[in-house]
């Protein structure tokens, strides 16, 4: 996560935004507006969940096109399992974005979180969507703020890079908090950028930054219904053109939106629902890459490994046992596992004597958990959060 | 679950038992021991986790002859992660055991329940099994209670039926409470039998009901390294040996031994870690019986379902979520969600006016969740707990 400084969707040139109350929450922020001051490449990745929001439905269809010039996105209700009457609500959602900037249907994306499973309240979006692209500006913090559900806080970064001499940026937000997963584990994000890129090539980079961050997290290993992220590249930083990875400037791009992506994904990580450690994540020595992911998630995903977590117990055991159920080729004899730096287990055996160093290091906000599974060269790493009394007390109350 | 009584290990006829206190634990009973009056034909299903506590390694070689005369339990420290010494420990407790009872070492079965990575405390057992060796009787409930960890009570049960004339029992125990998850998620059981059964059929007749019942629930989706359920069949009602499916009772064998197996596993989820409901979910109408398996899992697994059960928040927008996420096919427009026999979905649309009942439904201490994905005749039933605040801390507690 080099070079991340603070920043937001409104840090390229060429990107405006703004964010408000149109009244789909009691009082909060609900609304977010984000538009290009031309036609931008876009780029898009969307849940894998089977059962797909309305608006999901709806943006897959628009951005095939390969260009956008405004996202909308509302919290407080995720148009989800809403039926016809859903799809048709999104697709009025982004006529009203282009009726009130005066842009072509087809360049307006939508996304919603929230609430599944409720109507949208149609007619606060027809008067709130006008009111927002009226106060269009520098409020890239504003549009972070209405996307939120149940974080505690706005998760935004900013990178900057050069490319044949130009400064260009690349600016980013995301919600998250809960139902939080890899395979499209963000809920929401938006990048833009002021560096200019084909959209195949930026479909091509988005992609890859997705599979090393917000697929690599887990809060709860559920997985939602509204999971997206888009990507914007206005090219009004001037800089040439990227239609190939062999281009000069693609690799910097691409490592620039990798780190801001990480940042964005850590920052969901740190912020889920009643999370109070970050877990880092390492496996190595695995047979194959494939082996260290699966070996990974279970890790990442296992109640028990998150609640030693939040317990600050160095419960090596539940770490042995999630790698030992995840399918992964593993030779007990051969697994060293160590908890905040701290070897705990090497050959199998455990290092009693060394738990309370264990202990000690895992009082930190956030620690690490490596494993060697002494097999090969296989590698993975990710990012979870405990699991806490707090958790359920958000997910078992009011339809959130 | 019909015809259950109740009743022990010691309830079939030619099975002794005992159960006691040796030192493993500070206070509660550590230790358990199973025999019969003479060799009984064996049987067991053992954990899938690729790390293997030493009693189940030395189980799994003692079991493949097919007979067995005697199982001993700990409690309290699970002998696994243990390298070589945990391997020597439990050849230790085999030994001592068929030293006490005068009978060859192959005969015997072991099994250990507790805490990972801690070595066995030797010289406890050292006294504690000739002791136990020496007390054993009907005392089938004492054993029970000897085999449990952080169980709030013990799981037992037992069946009567007839195979040509002769009166036949099977009676069971079981532990539970965390780490439990299908494929083989049983923790600890064994299963007593005076009925005559040749060992591989007896082995097909187990593999078969565990299918059904312990690998149908779900307390946390962590699996354990230790997971053995044992079955003993002593032949000592008399009744004619069964050596083929075909032969006549062993289809009222096979249906008393799922309705035991069911009857523990279910008392497995009602103990759940935290819990404080019973969930019976059934997924049906799947394109196949495979893919009603993962909706179901991903139901009886998913932290938000959970959470929305402990909360009696009838919350189908997380139920659909997760099957929408289980890989299963899944078409939204034909979903039908029932909640507590409340139809909540159909045709992938809510109906909010019914929340009420769905809500009052979820006060009962055990209710439904009915998945019908309207594709085909594949379906899958199974149970889970919720997921609670006393979950979380008991697990997060000091090393259990």
């Amino acid at each position: 996560m080099s070079g991340i400084v603070s920043g937001h969707v409104t840090s390229p040139r060429g990107v405006r935004a703004a964010g408000g109350h149109c009244g789909i929450k009691p009082s909060r922020p609900d609304l977010a507006l984000v538009v290009t001051a031309a036609p931008a490449a876009a780029a898009a990745c969307f849940t894998t969940n089977r059962v797909q929001a309305a608006p999901v439905l709806v943006s897959r269809e628009q951005v095939r096109g390969g260009r956008a010039q405004a996202v909308v996105i509302n919290s407080g209700n995720a148009n989800a399992c809403t039926g016809e009457q859903g799809r048709r609500d999104a697709w009025e959602m982004v006529d009203l974005v282009a009726r009130a900037l005066g842009i072509s249907r087809a360049l307006v994306l939508v996304a919603s979180t929230g609430v599944i499973g409720v109507p949208l309240p149609r007619e606060r979006l027809r008067s709130g969507i006008p009111a927002l692209a009226a106060s269009l500006g520098p409020h890239g913090e504003q549009a972070a703020e209405a996307i939120l559900t149940t974080d505690a806080f706005p998760k935004t970064g900013a990178v900057q890079i050069e490319i044949g001499g130009h400064a260009v940026t690349l600016g980013g937000m995301a919600k998250g908090a809960g139902m939080i997963h890899p395979r499209m584990a963000t809920t929401l994000s938006l990048v833009t950028t002021d560096a200019a890129v084909d959209p195949p090539l930026l479909q091509r980079a988005l992609r890859f930054a997705v599979g090393r961050s917000f697929n690599r997290i887990s809060v709860d290993g559920d997985t939602s219904t509204n999971d997206t992220i888009f990507l914007l590249a206005t090219g009004a930083a001037g800089a040439a053109l990227l239609r190939s990875p062999e281009d000069p400037g693609f690799a910097e791009f691409q490592d620039a939106l990798v780190a801001l992506t990480q940042h964005l994904a850590h920052q969901i990580v740190r912020d889920g629902e009643g999370a109070t450690k970050v877990i880092a994540v390492t496996v190595s020595g695995a047979a194959s890459d494939e082996d260290a992911r699966r070996a990974g998630e279970a890790i990442t995903t296992s109640p028990l490994v998150k609640t030693a977590a939040y317990g600050m117990e160095p419960n090596w055991g539940r770490i042995l046992a999630a790698v030992g159920r995840s399918g992964a080729e593993v030779d007990p004899a051969r697994v060293a596992v160590s908890v905040g730096g701290v070897h705990l287990v090497e050959g199998g055996v455990g290092h009693g004597e060394r738990m309370p160093a264990a202990a000690q290091a895992m009082r930190a906000p956030e620690f690490a958990i490596d494993v060697d599974l002494g097999l090969g060269m296989g590698s993975w790493s990710g990012w979870t959060c405990d699991l806490t009394e707090a958790y359920v007390r958000l997910n078992s109350g009011s339809m959130t």
